[in-house]
């Protein structure tokens, strides 16, 4: 490639992490472009762009934006299959377990009867997920056969029929936190601790709860490589239990992460090094 | 593998395609699993089966059960992977055209503002397509900017933001038919007309017309080949447009594809052959 | 009105009921006429019917059945003020409490926040009621906080912004059981016990629980009497809790009743004494 | 009533006209309480209100509200039954209908194939209405049957039931625009022409057309008030069509109206009106 690097950020709404990704293309002397996705017209002709940064909070508009970006002949970070595969929950756990990884014990059911039984299977108390969704929405803490019902009532209503399906874990017993990692290509950038607030049983919606960094030992960093590779990431965070026992467990990759948190935490200059990555991978 | 291979046929909602392919499994001396997933708890675990033949109906039912197959050490045919990149049209749109398969003109938005840019792109009259559907549903022949209102505001009524997502096309006036065909593994197994009903502009709702066998040239072999390998299909449907020029597009791809039709119009036995390279595949 | 009356049974799902209510006309020897509304264009014009007998499933379509008649001059039972009144449980306790009917503390929240708010007001534990629905479903009994959040999250969820009101009433501990009466004009003509079933906090989704005929007494038969005039039905059952300090509370009114429970536990003839009542009041 | 009347204003998105409404009840010395529904708490006990102005733009919340007010004994201009007469269109045609008022042709079908039946009563060109929404949204113009389709298969895709209602009406052609006229009380106190915009077939989407001022006339008078009438209304607006025969029908009614349009097109100063007749209200 001649000149300059030409790496696009789509987005649909631009938060802080965006505005910090603009600036380090910038500082890093490549040409940006930014765009709203909500506007563009996506036409799979052949463009300039050479890698697109795709930064889209909702899923179906990130995974649509990489695979069109790629339909002309961009590449896309992460891809569009690494962005569903980290997106949809039931492809997530699917693909840890394949590579090894310990993860909770897991069970699926895709309606109500085999979501039943899938409960029997993992017994309670149990955490129920649907395939999607963000910040621990619509995750339930299964403590008893009511809970059960109440969830699958609401859930039978909902309209997506993605929603029917139950993904049904053992509730890990946490000491008051989980650990988020940061991967970068082969490397693991920082971790942080994610406590429990008060007024509900979720780390991942903690209100009040400060990230403190955390150690980042060389089991976190393998389970962490190993997990962004499980989905083919190039740019994901992960979600990890620390049981009473010591080990850990995977909960959770994401393919559009968020990284205020753990810059603020851990001093890490996460925007620089992603765009660090996203350059040089316009290199091979 | 010593002993015969295991394989199995996952359905929601069986089918007369399912009956022929669980006697030609019993005929081809294998042994039978057969699955409704909507009565079974996926565990992730060992199992002892070779292959998961996807039937479900349900798109989201298919990518859930071959994923969680494949989660489990299981081929799945179609893989995850495919049902989804045929499964949404804005995946197959990308995928054919990076692999520089001819499609009609097209132009994508993701949602209403956008979409209406595309349609000016794209031109009128032109076809309206959400990326996810079946049988043409939702499918909308757009000859004036009220035709697009209507679907647009319909579209942002619906809950799923998948829906918001418009895939404009050119429209491409037919001869009153397009044409199917099913791809196994390395080899196009026939092909067949559909004709347009006298009552829907659409082929694929076609009510009474009887599918009729059709000739199948070299290009169109090469085609159909091309475009399942464009999605990583094992046994997938093509479905191709004949301009009036007599040149070839290729308008859309089935992961999980429904064959009565063509068996009855060629006398092909399209089931034998499907389980023979399920087999065969295990062998590998 | 000379010659026999004309009376429409309007249904969409045929029940063992509309079956007796259809018999019971011929008995009486006035003429019926069958109406299934999901294949009936109602065109506002004049008709011969003199009664239409609302025995939809479906809420609305009971109401816009009820409605469309009487646009066209026909006096519909209930009227679709009554059964809007009796199906929506906002409207229900609005018109209970302006009768000065006893009903459990209530609070009413038109999102989540104001229904946070209400359920601070009211105390836990509560039941936590969307404005409609049948069988009791998506009626949550909420224990503590986390049961509210999850509750308000799925309903969040729901695309209907009518999900979104939450009815919150203190939880009322009662003798595994509540009464059931059915008021046919100025007479109650039965009472029932529904008993709670083992695996459901809930006495209206009883599964196994036989129906058990109950005692009327005077205070019954009152505010049955008082509960049917405030939502201003012709025929209606009514759902009695008694509490354990032995006063009555109403739950709950239906407008198209079922009571075929009732009919085996008393043996009262209700279709009989309905299709009675729908001829007298083609009288007047 | 002893000292000054306490009127509150109910609303859940605050516009123009609810800031206008607030400052004529200062200016008219009665005691204002401004409430806003999405942080509210209703508890149908006794309050000290005498009269609640619903303002809500959300037709569910507007019904709930008046509703709750009611139940605590505090008059609703309007009342609940009449936000659900003007609101639910099936309702409004029923009771316009019965009280004999001049509306276009109009066949009502509850589903997909009850409407199919109903527009061939109907005949085309025809207009096909959800029961349920404002601004003109997906009213849609059935030229040919193709429309039709495509307006069901949506239809068919929402998940209110509520939205398979399809009310049919024979396609007026109108002069370019349509009247709207407000009622308060007894008295129509203005009358504007909405022009269709140059790019929608809608009159009630106008986005750049200037309402202008109709000349109120007898026949238009009567109607209005007639119209108001039918659904119970104390404060709304009616929509009225004026044929090329010169003879009105009415098309639809408000029962929360807008009314900004008219203030600058006629001078009236409307909130004033509506609050002297609020306040007259509470001394009856």
């Amino acid at each position: 490639m001649a000149g300059k690097p030409v790496i696009e950020i789509a987005f649909d709404t631009p938060r802080l992490e965006e505005k910090l990704l603009a600036k380090a293309v910038a500082a890093k002397g490549a040409e940006l472009r930014l765009t709203n996705i909500k506007q563009n017209v996506f036409t799979l002709q052949k463009t300039s762009l050479d890698v697109c940064l795709v930064r889209c909070v909702s899923l179906y508009s990130a995974i649509h934006t990489a695979a069109l970006r790629e339909g002309a002949g961009v590449r896309s970070i992460n891809s569009s299959e690494s962005i569903f595969l980290a997106g949809d929950k039931v492809l997530t756990v699917s693909r840890l377990r394949s590579a090894n990884l310990p993860i909770p014990r897991t069970a699926v059911g895709l309606n109500t009867r085999a979501a039943e039984k899938a409960l029997e299977k993992v017994g309670l108390p149990a955490v129920d997920k649907p395939p999607i969704g963000s910040w621990g929405r619509l995750i339930a803490l299964v403590r008893d056969i009511d809970d059960f019902k109440l969830v699958a009532e609401h859930r039978e209503m909902l309209p997506s029929s993605y929603m029917k399906t139950h993904i049904i874990q053992e509730y890990i017993d946490l000491p008051n936190r989980d650990i988020r990692t940061i991967v970068i290509g082969e490397e693991v950038v920082g971790a942080i601790y994610r406590y429990r607030s008060s007024n509900d049983w979720r780390t991942n919606v903690a209100l009040g709860g400060e990230p403190v960094q955390a150690f980042l030992n060389d089991e976190l960093v393998e389970i962490s490589l190993r997990a962004a590779k499980a989905v083919k990431g190039d740019v994901v965070s992960i979600d990890v239990f620390e049981t009473t026992d010591g080990s850990y467990l995977v909960n959770e990759v994401n393919g559009v992460p968020e990284f205020k948190g753990l810059m603020k935490a851990t001093g890490v200059n996460v925007p620089e090094k992603i765009i660090d990555y996203v350059i040089a991978s316009t290199r091979r």
